[in-house]
């Protein structure tokens, strides 16, 4: 069976309670192995009243600190670092990786450089982790991501969206991927915008030059490509996302990409508003599971 | 009963079989006055073999051609705008106008100087009419429309989305209005670009202190808010209309507001690919006429 890293989140989150309640599901796909260490699981599984699976098995993650339920907490922030830095050592081996929500805000109060876990990823392993989200029913890889607007257009350059394009086909492995125009209506052949003309059709042409096939397909325009395509790649964060979540907001999945490991996260954050309350769904948790099983697999 | 003067659209596309279809179901809520001449309105009869219902009042718009059907023409497409501006015309009595969809392309061939709909619009009655799609459950208005996404982030300036805040708050009477953020998570605080805190916020506190009322809310995370929210405003096209056309294609409709009349649309095109093949759905176009009558009926 897979062995997949857990990454615990932030201890003030929902993502202790989300790795209790879904353990005896997912270790009939994988078996995971989980960066937290007792005295911090000990107290979630009693804030909770939720018991310790007897099979739950921990890399126990230095650190001490007491649960605030709901707290920004330079701790916990710190916490989930050390866990999510334990759970790469681990994939180092496993090639798997899960991560479970951490705190931007806490993160930011510990004084971790990074801004969230692809940043982490990119550094630790030196390349340019493609981000992809979604589910079984539609994929959407991120070309540009989270960058002001006001930055977007200049980013869409041939070079870059064809070895961008190159690198989503190798590591995903889908036959057909659509590639979504950057302006309304797609540029209306040049009348709004000519990136569409002057980078992404020859992006597009080169891509699919190179690998002798007709991969890539586009550029597509943008609102209404989500009703009929399965795999799409979006010029920025809300073209792509926005539709998605709209979608799929319960059973979305982050994906990482054109690393040396696979790994997959949550679509959601900390959620502190229903942390401890037994509230968390674990549905999205589910997904990136399977679909680390299901890439194994393939 | 609300009179409602209808342009027929392209007479290459769906535009007069959805007007034959759709009477005996729309007379039930208003009175239309069809755009269009006998002659040309016999040729589409015959060739869809749809009766053309003896209550079909019509307004003879000028003009012959042999109907072809899915072709972009250039007699087609001045007929198209002869039709459109006979029912301003009329609409400026009746105040209420709808439109069936037209072909750029064919305008453009007809050496008409605009683009669509909402610019002849504009012109004729010196003002900027705003752009809302939606339904029931959800409508958009579009700040920005068929710009390129190079110059959005320069047009989100305060005092223009003030007028438009005014402006449409007045026209649309909805008394909760969400705004978009225009960045990646609204900005995340001014981390992913500073239109929020600059321009959008200051814009939300302004229009409500005049309106001494909290009609606008925001800004909101773009790729999160329409799970949850019934009237937005979005910073840009595919911010707002992704989303929207993915949840609701079928339904949705486009309503000019801010203007001396009310005009709404249907949200789709010519679709010339399935022309004269009796396969078009009214479903838009019955809730552009519902929209007109329960504005009225308000």
């Amino acid at each position: 069976m897979q062995e997949v890293a857990i990454s615990i989140g932030d201890p003030n989150g929902i993502g202790i309670e989300i790795a209790l309640k879904a353990h005896s599901i997912i270790t009939q796909l994988v078996k995971p192995i989980y960066c937290i260490n007792e005295h911090i699981l000990q107290q979630a599984s009693h804030l909770l009243n939720i018991p310790i699976p007897r099979d739950f098995e921990i890399y126990p993650t230095k650190g001490t600190l007491c649960i605030q339920p709901g707290k920004v907490d330079k701790l916990a922030g710190q916490y989930s670092y050390d866990s999510f830095m334990d759970a790469i050592n681990i994939a180092k081996t496993t090639k798997a990786l899960c991560t479970l929500p951490i705190n931007k805000e806490s993160w930011a109060k510990a004084n971790i450089k990074y801004k969230g876990h692809t940043e982490v990823l990119r550094d630790v392993f030196q390349q340019h982790a493609i981000m992809m989200l979604g589910c079984e029913e539609l994929y959407v890889a991120l070309f540009t991501e989270h960058i002001p607007i006001s930055q977007v257009a200049q980013n869409i350059k041939q070079e870059k969206l064809v070895k961008f394009f190159l690198d989503f086909y190798h590591d995903s492995k889908f036959d057909k991927i659509g590639v979504l125009g950057l302006n309304p209506h797609a540029g209306d052949c040049g009348v709004i915008g000519q990136e569409e003309i002057t980078q992404i059709i020859p992006a597009i042409n080169q891509a699919n030059q190179i690998l002798k096939q007709d991969i890539f397909y586009g550029p597509l325009v943008a609102d209404v490509a989500f009703l009929s395509n399965r795999v799409l790649i979006a010029m920025y964060h809300d073209q792509g996302l926005g539709p998605l979540k709209t979608l799929y907001f319960d059973k979305s999945i982050n994906v990482s990409l054109n690393l040396p490991i696979l790994r997959t996260s949550v679509d959601h954050g900390t959620a502190f508003d229903i942390a401890y309350q037994n509230k968390a769904k674990i549905t999205s948790y589910i997904e990136a599971i399977k679909f680390i099983d299901k890439n194994f697999k393939k």
